[in-house]
């Protein structure tokens, strides 16, 4: 990891005068609390560094000063927007100038006539779904971070969620950017109608480049008409294999759920350990469906029941209104700390690698028992959680972070999980990206030839490799 | 124009000579009539080149030997489908060797599971929209030429259509790509998957890049389940104002129409004199609307009624079964042959010079006015039709090709049009691409950074510029 310590060819002092002098006072942070604290994001067991100064900018003026001074110095630059992300993508290097985003938060316009919202990176997913709400309009990009995610880090790593099965994935929404280039420049690509083709797509170029092509300062989504309440059911399954069967006949149905969640049975555990609440701890699996189109959402879901007895749940409970419904996706918004709270229960030092893998709809339960097979053989806990509409699930794998044997296997089961993902006609992240967790794998995803035209496009656009050093590529 | 002339450093028989030897006989043409016939597009009133040699690839393989040999011999590359452009981005350069990418016409796979098609570029939209359609699917994307153009040139245009305002357009749908490189080298970008986000989003680069980065010698694409069949109506407006308020009105109600296109009194009157249908030939504009979602069809197309006729529609028609409803979509279909009749009643040598400008839908009624203004001060007949959903307007210039005057007029007209329509906060295309027919005004509307950074991505890809040179940049 030779990339992650980067000298600086001024020395750092001169960097951070630099910067002072040409930006507020409060812009230019040395604490080494503070600095400490912006060493790295949520994925665990990753590399990060210790930043040589934190700027927390307010405009885009003050991103391109930043950017053009740390270019002078030679000085990488890691953008920051929450620091919720799983794959490393935001974690610092040695030295480096961190640019958060988080206090550029102003949502600059909501448009209900032309369905668009213009906001700065810094607006937390949530405040904006609010925001808009009161327009009857939706914005569906919804992770698992939603309530602390910023738009600036959903957008730099095209963050997907659970109603993206119906809705997309972030980049579907993104039509327009304001980018700081490396050399400081600022790009606007993109536009504010509802269609256009003019040039190159460089805002889908940048959506999901995990801030290594240029630092997104303005974002324009597109929104759509705000949804009904949905209407949701929980199914039981046997086994896998009926659960993956159900997925397919459900999505080749016609019927449009707005979530198709998948939880297997370690999670089924690990939440009744953790908050009891009913959950049939004997299940292999069990799906969690909604849908959310107003008269057609009962009959949606009323086939989507069908179908999922038909394929072989032994059980479903549908949820009479709105309250019912909401407790069932708590159950599925408590995965992760559940697993986290297992994780901790066996290993005093317990630890998650998250995986984030997806593949065709149909190799659904061929990758469930190939998780399960793998975990077995090499006595690690793996729990399986995800997005089943679209064939991605999230294995989290528990190591004793104590134990560095404890941390190679679970390094192993993550590479074979990967190994059999690809060899299923996946992809080494559905919606999580690239970061430092998963370089390894996209070059064995995307090929020699694939390489090399990525490597192109960045050296095109930071030819001097300074912005966010070591990740993606 | 200098761009349009190139000499081939290796002298013109030396490049079909080597083609010959390397390809089957029957792939490579220089028969005198074919090269004629290869070299434009639709768009009317921009330069072409006569070809030097035609190649027809059956395969991937082909494509890559016709590729590596231009380029050893410095030949630039114009690929072509069914040359149904409107913009001249498939007009040959004097010299040239075009690509036609006709003959790789093969549906490769179906997938009802995974709810994805792979094709070869050549076939023809409608053939595939027949093709998944029994198995109960759907491929949204709807140009006007659906039923000649190619899945290849709808992709390397980011093709449009009808049913996008709720659909999408092209880009939205292309989850994959095989491109051969401008070296001869052959890519893979994107996922068969219905999620994935690993590595720079190569797939939406090449999509509506017009053959300028890359030959597309395979699309990945994402299908729907078939809709229910759609409800019509047809809603008559004495103003363009009030047209254009419905839109907005019907736009932000949360109503899904499936369909939302604006004819203008133009239109009425050239499909009344070319095909008598009965239409208003008074009004000043109309809009017909459709949607198609089993129950919620007829609430939504009751809705957008209502929501007219509030506006200050004068009539609403409604098709009260399919047969009435494709009769209305046949007015629609009928707009562009019923101008071309126009154009050739007013001149014997009549042409029309089509646009394609999008606006934010706030702006629909004064891009409306400022179109009609344009063309009065002028002395120009202009009619206007589109995409009134998703703001996006083609109108269609009449000019005698005969009188340059009337031609340098129509190109004024045009120009303001654009002018108009950018300060509007528009774009200078919607779905027909630059080509050659706007890459003044992708300057203008890019600015300097962007088109920087557009020829950086260029250069990157194609550091010797063989590959549809002149176009879009």
């Amino acid at each position: 990891m030779s990339q992650l310590r980067v000298d600086s060819r001024f020395g750092g002092v001169g960097v951070v005068d630099h910067l002072r002098a040409q930006l507020p006072a409060d812009r230019v942070i040395t604490d080494p609390d503070l600095l400490e604290n912006h060493r790295r994001d949520e994925a665990d067991l990753v590399a990060d560094g210790l930043p040589l100064v934190l700027v927390r900018p307010r405009s885009t003026a003050e991103v391109a000063t930043a950017v053009r001074v740390a270019a002078e110095h030679g000085v990488p630059v890691v953008p920051q927007g929450a620091r919720t992300g799983l794959a490393g993508g935001a974690n610092a290097v040695d030295g480096c100038l961190v640019l958060s985003l988080q206090r550029m938060d102003r949502i600059l316009k909501i448009d209900p006539v032309n369905r668009i919202a213009v906001v700065q990176p810094g607006v937390v997913n949530a405040d904006l779904g609010r925001a808009v709400r009161e327009h009857g309009l939706f914005y569906p990009p919804d992770p698992g971070s939603f309530e602390t995610s910023t738009i600036g880090g959903n957008t730099a790593t095209n963050a997907g969620g659970m109603c993206c099965v119906k809705y997309g994935v972030t980049t579907g929404y993104v039509i327009g950017l304001e980018v700081v280039l490396a050399d400081g420049e600022v790009l606007r690509t993109g536009r504010r109608t509802p269609k256009g083709v003019a040039g190159y797509d460089l805002t889908s170029l940048f959506v999901g480049s995990e801030g290594t092509l240029g630092i997104i300062t303005e974002i324009t989504v597109a929104l759509r008409p705000a949804p009904e309440p949905a209407l949701s059911l929980v199914a039981v399954f046997p086994t896998t294999a009926t659960a993956g069967a159900a997925v397919n006949e459900i999505m080749a149905s016609g019927a449009a759920p707005s979530l198709l969640e998948l939880l297997d049975d370690v999670h089924l555990r690990a939440i009744e350990a953790y908050r009891p609440m009913g959950l049939d701890t004997n299940a292999a699996a069990i799906l969690l469906a909604a849908a959310d189109t107003g008269a057609r959402a009962a009959a949606d879901l009323a086939a989507i029941e069908e179908l999922a007895r038909a394929s072989g749940a032994t059980e479903v409970y549908t949820a009479t209104d709105a309250e019912e419904a909401a407790a069932l996706l708590a159950a599925r918004r408590l995965a992760h700390p559940a697993m986290e709270h297992l994780a901790h229960g066996l290993y005093a030092q317990g630890g998650l690698i998250l995986d984030d893998i997806a593949v065709p709809r149909s190799a659904l339960a061929e990758l469930l028992d190939g998780i399960a097979a793998t975990a077995a053989k090499h006595g690690v806990v793996v729990g399986v959680v995800g997005h089943a509409g679209d064939g991605n699930l999230h294995p989290n794998i528990v190591v004793d972070r104590a134990d560095p044997e404890s941390v190679r296997k679970g390094h192993l089961v993550f590479d074979e999980i990967m190994e059999l993902g690809l060899s299923l006609g996946g992809t080494c992240t559905g919606e999580h990206g690239v970061g430092l967790l998963k370089r390894g794998w996209l070059e064995t995803e995307a090929g020699p030839v694939g390489m090399r035209v990525q490597r192109a496009i960045k050296a095109a656009l930071d030819p001097t490799g300074l912005l966010n050093p070591g990740k993606v590529l």
